[in-house]
């Protein structure tokens, strides 16, 4: 029997042991997506405490302590940071082959050095000796994230967003990743919802442009990609239910966004008209500047309405969609090939019937670099060792994993970096595992190589970013 | 080599073993959902042997022997008994790698120790064995379900059936295991279909109610509902396609009722609208009895109609759906639950594709009791080894599975219960394997009762039933 | 560690290996279906050089070539064979995980018996080597598939081909594999598409049947499928991105076909309709004559417009459609069924989501030969050890595994075969995992009798074509 969760944890042949060991674990970090606040990192903000620290923000925990039966208060609601850290350390036993029991012990144990199983008799322990740690200087935000050897951290920004924290940031030569926007417009591709005129009216505003119609909107998009930009932005993000691909007819997409901006309501052809010809115009803005351009597919979003209102959006109400993505994923990516304007693209899917669709999608529109459209790492309710393996079986499959750009935490908790750890073991083990089996040749400086390629260094080249 | 289904079947660690024989064998069965005959087990029948028992009503067996190339005759036809075990026989060595191959010689050894591999050679001889235990009072049916420690069986019931075997069943002192009737009420939603008129007539006639409309229909069912209620059902059970959810207008409804009721042709629209307004209706019923509902979709019947007129329903001719679920799922149950209305609900897929659906889906409405809202046991053609690992894999890495409520036969066969066995080596080598691979504390008290709840404990405290 | 790729590749059981060596190596190849050229089989074409043999006409390679970033030049364009075949070797390493890893070094093994690894810097040496053995008579087309103990070969043919080479073939008694044609009639189901009429006028001419209705149609298909019957032809293959079935109106689709060839537009459900009546006639025709129908359900084909226009159909822009499939394939089955005239059937799907789906469907329509109604193994970007796993995992599971026909290459390649063993060793590698796991007794004799059926006797007997 292997120990608990040792030096080995999920490494359980001599070649994945080398491999994670002498390849993946020295390799930094470079967290090309992610949802942390710049502002608390620019301010170093200190953890009032564990609860803080491990609960704050994160709704995969806020979930399942739910799906547990623990009562409101002592998830989002008013209970003490004492109470809920109880309440969650009592829950986890019941999370046996969930990624949050080997998150929460690999937090424990490479941000605090304690090797003690959490549970209700020992919560009280932990939290005393975390707690007094995270008094000190030494476990501020900004010297947490520099011992996890972090060097690059993308945010997800609203293209309004005056990146001020960002600029403070690359003013700051003492904090020593790189923090670095990503353009996320997803609120002017939402006609039709709520607050969408008001949102394309700051658009307007924060961009000196006049957004009364689609040219307008357009421009001002592109003023606020010059000014991520020039802030060292290179990444752009977009969230989708489903792809809903309509012949790009320009005039129809300006008579439908001037429509909704009147008041008026949207069919749902014209929808699909105006974000076609949006993400149509966007994907060329993209390449005409070199970014990545990001696709996150099948997330079907704030399904408690009930909870929706009393606690808004990310607060663990969302789950998988399960539309048919293939035609118009495959149209849209054509149109922008057509012209020879397909930026490098990542496509993420959530629902895993899906990876086999995007494994074979991406090799419809590869060339030019290495692994030019990549099938992104399993993301959100496949951060899982079964998502991970799935996924990267997928790619390997299907593709070329040896060009994979590797793991995202796509985390809103500044603890979260160890899931790289956890991917990187699980990723040792899958290629270590078909070497031992005589599936692929004990070479070890190629596989090493490969595995620092997937750990950190195809990111470098793929991204282009250059790291001080 | 491990020997052939011994006593460590299926259980190849330390921990496993362990597990599986002293917490996981001991526990009885609580049977929460089956298709058993309430009358043939208050009779107490007989069986005139080992075909009758093993064969009868098995749609599974009948549709692998099919598949074989078994004439029809040796099938659902009028071959001898004989015939029919010697070609089930015969097919049964192609099955390798099916949960038939398991389940058959787990009957033979459970019911009857018969050690033997049952093929064209053995056939006979375990035949004659059997049928001389058959002969014998220990092996009618009430003293077979006795023998496999059932606790409990819930049987599935029309809302007008008069629950007579269920009422001299509860008057039986002789007979250890309780029986109660499950409420299913699929015939009132399916509108639109042959025989609606008829059915819904005779639920008024049943209940008393004038069902000549929509508030007739639903009063009718909530009297029918009590008086399930009445005689100790505590659960419902509704079987879809798939969810076609329309906006709950009752007006609408209570038209396409009438005009249902009128003999006229009701439309798509009308029909969705119509089973939305009664799903949510009942729903609301079942939570105000404190009582459990279970979907389960995805199950497309009757696709061979030739057979179909010569054999009828669930006779070997059902496949898997594969339309779209999440939307209009998560709009039934969030209607529900923004009243707070939503009962304890257990969801269940036949296509595989729809776990993650589900694995999450269940996440987005927990609260109250733990594990309120259930990702069911792997259903049907997803009640095999690979199937109920990739459902409790999807469950653990996405909620909690030690508070999962577990295995239910669903069987029409008095020799099923074995399956339960199944599940629990299934279960207990899934766990097993992770502390091995150190990925779980080996604290053994925690394992054993965290199987000892996924047996049977869970369910005992889920679904609230008192248990003499 | 096991060697790479040694004659144990892929067993890791004494009863892997055993069933391997002793069951399945010895059986030969009955390839029922493939894309090779019959003209260059009859011409017992050279291979210029290892480049050629190798990458000509495998799109496979050619997709991962352009993943890994190798410019056009060096996959479809001008560059020099060697130039291919280095940039070829470059790429390999990366394609860790991925099938072509494993059928390169079996075809470099198998083919020329070179043991050694490519890449960069053994591509030079390889390439030497086997071209001094190209160059020699015994490594001409014909000797190829002889030393590969080919029995059979269904090439795959447009019903108005003349069948010349396959004729040639037939008189040709020092070629040991038979070679026959199979019926593929797609491009009279295409109406709508560029060149539909064009092609219904010439299959009238060739057939001399006056092809201006629905009727004259049909009569066309039947008299050509005489005449593939009569060339030894007893397979027809049907590529679907999806199934539409429509209400099989015969007048509709005689209005839908005359429309279309006399240049109008036709709607959605008339080429639903059509494409559902000659489906209807043509399956009926083959039950007529008691072939053996393919159905391969999911490509979705030319995603990429400019390479379509650059290089044509088949080059590697292909991917994996996820429409829902299951409603309107089981009504096409069964209106077959219905009146007995369903054939002999073989369902692929490209979209591994649907295995349970095919694997449920084939069940509904058994009867009369044992796996009459037959789940194709893995296809096309299933091809793969995973892929292969989960179809038979799923057939196992839901059918029987032991009826199963078995493998094909589905090729483009000459140099495909050892993709059978690739398959046979992944079979062996299954089944002796159950066996050593105690899940299926340890009786060699009939372990052995199914792993020959899979491999090549099921076929024999289920297609019914006489080997010489």
């Amino acid at each position: 029997m292997k120990p608990f969760m040792d030096r080995d944890f999920l490494l359980t042949t001599g070649t994945a042991r080398t491999l994670y060991h002498e390849a993946a674990e020295p390799m930094p970090i470079f967290d090309y997506h992610c949802h942390l606040n710049p502002q608390e990192i620019y301010e170093n903000i200190r953890f009032r405490n564990l609860s803080h620290l491990m609960l704050g923000g994160d709704h995969y925990k806020w979930r399942a302590m739910l799906s547990a039966g623990v009562p409101e208060e002592n998830i989002r609601g008013d209970g003490s940071d004492w109470d809920k850290f109880a309440a969650f350390a009592g829950m986890l036993k019941y999370a046996i082959g969930n990624p949050l029991y080997h998150w929460t012990h690999l937090e424990l144990q490479r941000v605090f050095g304690i090797q003690d199983i959490l549970n209700e008799a020992s919560a009280c322990s932990i939290y005393d000796s975390a707690n007094a740690m995270l008094a000190t200087e030494d476990f501020r935000c900004q010297p947490l994230i520099q011992k996890m050897n972090v060097k690059l951290i993308c945010t997800t920004d609203d293209p309004c967003d005056d990146l001020r924290y960002h600029k403070l940031l690359a003013q700051d030569n003492s904090f020593k990743a790189k923090v670095l926007p990503t353009f996320r417009p997803d609120k002017a591709l939402h006609i039709g919802k709520e607050g969408f005129a008001e949102y394309v009216a700051r658009l307007g505003e924060v961009s000196g442009v006049d957004t009364v119609d689609l040219t307008g909107v357009i421009r001002a998009l592109w003023t606020r990609l010059e000014y991520f930009h020039a802030a060292g932005g290179r990444i752009s993000d977009h969230g989708f239910e489903s792809i809903n691909f309509a012949p790009p007819d320009e005039v129809l997409a300006n008579q439908a966004l001037r429509k909704a901006l009147a008041g008026g309501v949207v069919s749902e052809q014209e929808v699909a008209t105006y974000q076609t010809v949006l993400c149509l115009a966007l994907g060329r803005m993209y390449h005409a500047r070199g970014w990545v351009m990001q696709y996150h597919i099948g997330a079907k979003r704030n399904n408690n309405r009930r909870m929706f209102r009393r606690y808004g959006p990310d607060t663990g109400f969302d789950s998988i969609a399960d539309g048919e993505i293939a035609q118009d994923l495959a149209r849209l990516l054509d149109e922008l090939d057509a012209t020879e304007q397909l930026p490098k693209t990542i496509l993420y899917c959530l629902n895993p019937k899906d990876n086999y669709v995007l494994g074979t999608m991406v090799g419809n529109f590869q060339g030019g670099v290495p692994g030019k459209i990549q099938f992104g790492s399993g993301w959100w309710f496949n951060d899982t060792r079964d998502g991970m393996v799935k996924q990267m079986k997928a790619l390997a499959n299907l593709g070329l994993l040896g060009h994979f750009v590797g793991m995202l935490t796509d985390s809103r908790s500044f603890i979260s970096y160890p899931r790289h750890e956890y991917f990187r073991r699980i990723l040792c083990e899958l290629v270590g595992g078909w070497v031992e089996n005589g599936e692929y040749p004990a070479d070890m400086d190629t596989l090493k190589e490969l595995i620092r390629g997937i750990c950190y260094e195809n990111a470098v080249k793929y991204f282009d970013i250059p790291l001080d």
